[in-house]
This record gives C-alpha cells, sequence and structure tokens, in this order.
C-alpha cells in the first residue's frame, strides 16, 4: 500500500485483530510507522471511556495532523474510530475498512458516533473517510448473523426504493449468498443510500427516511442490552412493526406477510423481543435522536419506494406495539 | 429575545453565572424552557469530564436536534460549550455570547476544542456558531488581567496585518480604554481574523499564522497549570519570543524593543516565565498540535504583516529559547 502518510494508527476489535490485522499492518511498507489498538469487540466499546481512551493513545503515539486513523471492523469499529479521527486535533484522515456487511451500510454518509447509557449514537459528528477499502470475499465467510445483519440494511434499501429487487430479496436465503449476489445487493444499497444522503448530507429532511425500522431498533438494542442483538437484526425486526404501522396507520398495501415469512425463514431472532417490556420500549424510542420536542416521529411507507415522516401520538404507538408484540408472540409459539 | 427554539440551555461559569445569566434568562419569553448548567471558572473546566457530564445534561434535559446551546462566557466557556453543540446528535445549534475581551478572538473562526492533560485543545472539531452576542459596555468592566489578555489577540492581529495599527497600539494603556478605542480595535481584530479564516477554514494554509506566539503560549499555559496565567497573556509573552526570534533567525526588522516596553508598562506577568524549566517547555512545544512529524514549525514574522511559518530545528529553537529567558530574567531583575 503506496501512501504519504508517516503515521497510522490502525483500530480493530478483539474479534476483527486475529483475522485480519496482521494483513494490514504488512500491507504497509517500513517508511510508515504503523501502531494498532485493539478494543474489546461488541458495541459496548462505543462507550465515552474507550474513546477517551483511543485519544490518549493517539496523543502518546503522538499523531499529528498528517497521521492517518484507519477504522478495520465493522460498524462498531468505524463509528468509534470515526470519532476519534473526527476529533482529535479537530480531525485528522480516516479511512474506513469494514470487515462486515453491515458495514457497507454505515461507511456510506460520513455519520460517526459513540454511545450513552440513555440511547445510541447520541454523542458523534458528520465526518467522511478520505477512502472505505472492501474486500467482498471475505464477507462471506462471516457468522450467519452478521449476514443476517447486513441483511436487515440491505432489504430496508429495498423497501425504500424499488419494489422489484423487493420481490427478489424475499427469495434469498441468507446462508446460500453467491458472492456475485452479495457484490450485487451491496452495490445497490450503497447507491440507494448514497442518493439520499448527497440531497441531505445533515440530516434536515429526506435522510431521515434512512431511519426506517431504526426508532424501534435502538430502542430494542438499548432494552435488550448492546451487543444481545445485532444492529442489523434489530433494524429488520424494526422494519417489521414499521410495516404493519404503515398498514395500520397510513392504509398502505404492502407485502407484509412475505416480509415475516422470510424474516422467520431466515431466523431472524423475534424470540428475543417477545418478552420485552412494551413501556420502556417506549420510553426509550421517545429518547431517540430522532426525536423532535418529545413527539415520537416515525418513518412509515406509504407504499415501497415511498417512505413518510409521520407523527404518531403516543396512546397510538402503544396499541401499535402492543397488536404487534401479540402477532410477533403468537407467530413465535407457532415456530 | 424572539426564538423558533423550544429548548434552550445556557453553558456558563461560576464566575460570569451571578453576573449576567438571570439578565440573559429574562430575555427569553415564556414559551421557551431556559435551563442552565454552571461550570467552575478556569481552563481546567475544558476537560473530557467536564464535556462528558455536559453532555448527559443535554440527555437528561431531552435537548433535541431543535434545541439551542448558549456560551455564555469567555474563550473557555465557548471551546466546550461549542464542542458540545458540536457533538452532541452530532451537532445542534449553537449561540456564542462572550463575556470577554479575548473571546472577540475564539468566537470567530469556528474552533471548538476541550484539553488534554498533554496539550490544549487537543480534542475538538471546526463548528460555527448560528450568531455571536456581543455587549460592549461589559467589557470594560472586566478585570484588568482579562483586558491584558483581550489585548494579547488584538496586538497579534495588528503584527500580522498593519505596522501603523502596531505603532498605535504601542501607545494604549489597557487601563486606561474607552469603549470607542475598544470597539474600533475589536472591529479590526476580527476583521483580520475573518479574512485569513474565509481563505483557510480548516487551518491547511495561512490560518496557521493566527498560532503566531501560540506555540509557546500553549507551552507555558500547560507548564504553569491552565488558569495561573490568561490565555492572552501568554500569547502576548509568547509574540515577544516570537519576535526575537524572527530577528534572530529570519534577520527581520521589527520593533521588538517598543513591544517589550509596552508589556513591561501594562504590567503583563513577565515574572512567570522567569524560572520556568526550559526543557519541558521545548518538549511541550513538541506536543503542540500544530506539531508535523515531530519537528518544530514556528509563526515567525518577516516583517510586520509578512507571517510564515518556519520549520526550528530542535538545537536552534533550544539556543533561541536560551537567550530569551535569558533577556526577560534580566528586565525582570530591573522592573
Amino acid at each position: 500500500m503506496e501512501t504519504t502518510y508517516k503515521k497510522v494508527l490502525i483500530i480493530t476489535d478483539t474479534q476483527v485483530a486475529p483475522l485480519y490485522l496482521e494483513d494490514v499492518k504488512q500491507a504497509f511498507s517500513s517508511q510508515v510507522t504503523v501502531d494498532d489498538y485493539v478494543v474489546p469487540a461488541g458495541e459496548a466499546s462505543k462507550s465515552m471511556e474507550q474513546y477517551s481512551r483511543l485519544l490518549d493513545a493517539c496523543i502518546s503515539l503522538q499523531l499529528d495532523r498528517k497521521s492517518l486513523i484507519i477504522g478495520l471492523g465493522g460498524g462498531m469499529v468505524g463509528d468509534l474510530a470515526g470519532f476519534v479521527a473526527s476529533t482529535y486535533l479537530r480531525g485528522i484522515d480516516f479511512v474506513q475498512m469494514p470487515t462486515t456487511i453491515l458495514a457497507h451500510d454505515s461507511s456510506v454518509g460520513g455519520k460517526v458516533a459513540i454511545n450513552h447509557p440513555q440511547g445510541k449514537n447520541l454523542i458523534g459528528c458528520f465526518y467522511n473517510p478520505v477512502y472505505v477499502i472492501y474486500d467482498t470475499d471475505t464477507l462471506l465467510s462471516l457468522p450467519l448473523s452478521e449476514v443476517r445483519s447486513g441483511f436487515g440494511e440491505v432489504i430496508k434499501h429495498a423497501l425504500l426504493s424499488d419494489a422489484e429487487w423487493c420481490d427478489d430479496l424475499f427469495q434469498v436465503n441468507v446462508s446460500k449468498l453467491s458472492p456475485e449476489q452479495l457484490n450485487l445487493y451491496l452495490s445497490k444499497g450503497i447507491q440507494v443510500k448514497a442518493d439520499i444522503v448527497e440531497q441531505d448530507e445533515k440530516e434536515n429532511g429526506i435522510r431521515r427516511h434512512l431511519n426506517l425500522g431504526h426508532t424501534l431498533a435502538h430502542a430494542l438494542e438499548a432494552e435488550l442490552g448492546y451487543g444481545e442483538i445485532t444492529h442489523g437484526e434489530a433494524v429488520a425486526l424494526g422494519i417489521w412493526f414499521s410495516l404493519r404501522a404503515s398498514e395500520k396507520h397510513l392504509g398502505a398495501s404492502l407485502p407484509t406477510e412475505k416480509y415475516a415469512k422470510w424474516l422467520i425463514q431466515n431466523n431472524y431472532p423475534i424470540h428475543l423481543i417477545v418478552n420485552i417490556n412494551k413501556n420502556r420500549i417506549i420510553e426509550r424510542m421517545k429518547w431517540d435522536k430522532k426525536t423532535v420536542e418529545s413527539q415520537i416521529h416515525y418513518v412509515l411507507l406509504e407504499a415501497i419506494g415511498k417512505p413518510a415522516v409521520i407523527t404518531i401520538e403516543e396512546s397510538k404507538l402503544d396499541e401499535l406495539l402492543t397488536d404487534f408484540l401479540k402477532e410477533v408472540s403468537q407467530i413465535d409459539e407457532r415456530n
């Protein structure tokens, strides 16, 4: 790897380091000082404490404004390393090397952040990587839950854009994907997201459509404890609720049955939400960062490819969520 | 004060709060929820811990993306409140209400930051306030050390731009300023800085000229302990060294004697650097964030209005600093 950077810090995690760290380090010429910092795998590392320790490391390694930070890992590493890069010396160069399918999503759009005990991604910036370096070959060797997680965002992109693509995806068995299929779906997803982000970099308008499924997903992740469910699996469950809510609240006509069937066939962890505390979930959704003046704004679909941000009264949301959890529980018993 | 913001958080400090906080709060209509958070006065509040507590407060007050953060105070409050505003929910609106003369400088240019034990402003962002609200009447009631501090940056702007203005300033007794003089000098200073920042928002080029005097100033502040010397007073001393170094290293012809006389007449705290540890100061200068690959880049003057970023060898810097400290010590003994 040719580079003009004299000092590089690779931030990665305990899961990714044994697999790829040495390969990436070997790729640099001996002219470059390459250090690494390995954080514990899992969403819990996106904390203020870990962020602060990483900044300490940048300082003790004497990274300067011409140095580079690489985020080697999934979305957690990308978000954390990106936030460090965006705020160290008021911003130094950042390269993302995503090692999960989910990160095809988070590497587009410049969102970097850490979590707060009260909610995900509450502290962060908009900061674009100078490059995203991607190795599709390795992505299919991931554990199945990671592939499922990545597909949570892929199917979101399909629902936001293209009915035909949705029908195509409902045929997919995520455990039997070909590299060609994966490449195709990731490129399509990146295109959908890039089109939206380009029109609204700072998330004042249509970029909020990308939050389809995320209001419930963030609440689920916080309620179950970060790391108990992958982000994309939570999104996939959140989308299910959004589809049902869109039908009941907007009278939309949507392929919700097909979608639920696809979730079950691909073993998305629907059992995790069967006994969830509904009231706490609603409280968490109210504090989700997309909340404006404590009303609940929700991304629903008027049709596939026609998302809209809708304000839902808390009582109505309660009713919709009660019905949804009942449905999930019945389906879970049957399976 | 008419505003569309429903929630406002005023961040201020223990020195400013008793003077202005209630007035500012009273200015809002009863439709607006106005909270405040008072941090201890002094540079020590620009810490990771205080930053983290402020974010906790934003969350527990349920500030959302349509809320406003106001920084009411000097440069410390502006930097801290601005960094909170820039990273809370990836950035919410920020208004600066500077209550010191020094803050005429820091409110221009969008630099927000906190300190690290290893150095000032090592963690931060570029983030512009939506407004800067300024009350010149109150500024002349400040303690004299604050006026001196503000004038450290004013005289820097003069040296960066205009020999005639410098001559004018060398006549000023900072304890006997008229409001008209102050208004004039602040406007001129803001204009100099705004012109430079406009050409180089992210500090890759000429914006570094604004660091005149700052490399030594930052080292002095860190070495003496934050709060032991005001920032602008440290800058004023740092500029003195830069003038001498420019003469010796570049052969520049500069009004260094007049400048030193002005410092002494206005009681700048030159005694604080008489017994300073030179080697530790050099180490600190090397780690200052403007350092590139551990070489020492220094802003010097080829002439008044002609700044340049010069690379100085460590041994040369040592020699220049040794001479300078000897000169300061002799002058201090005579006074």
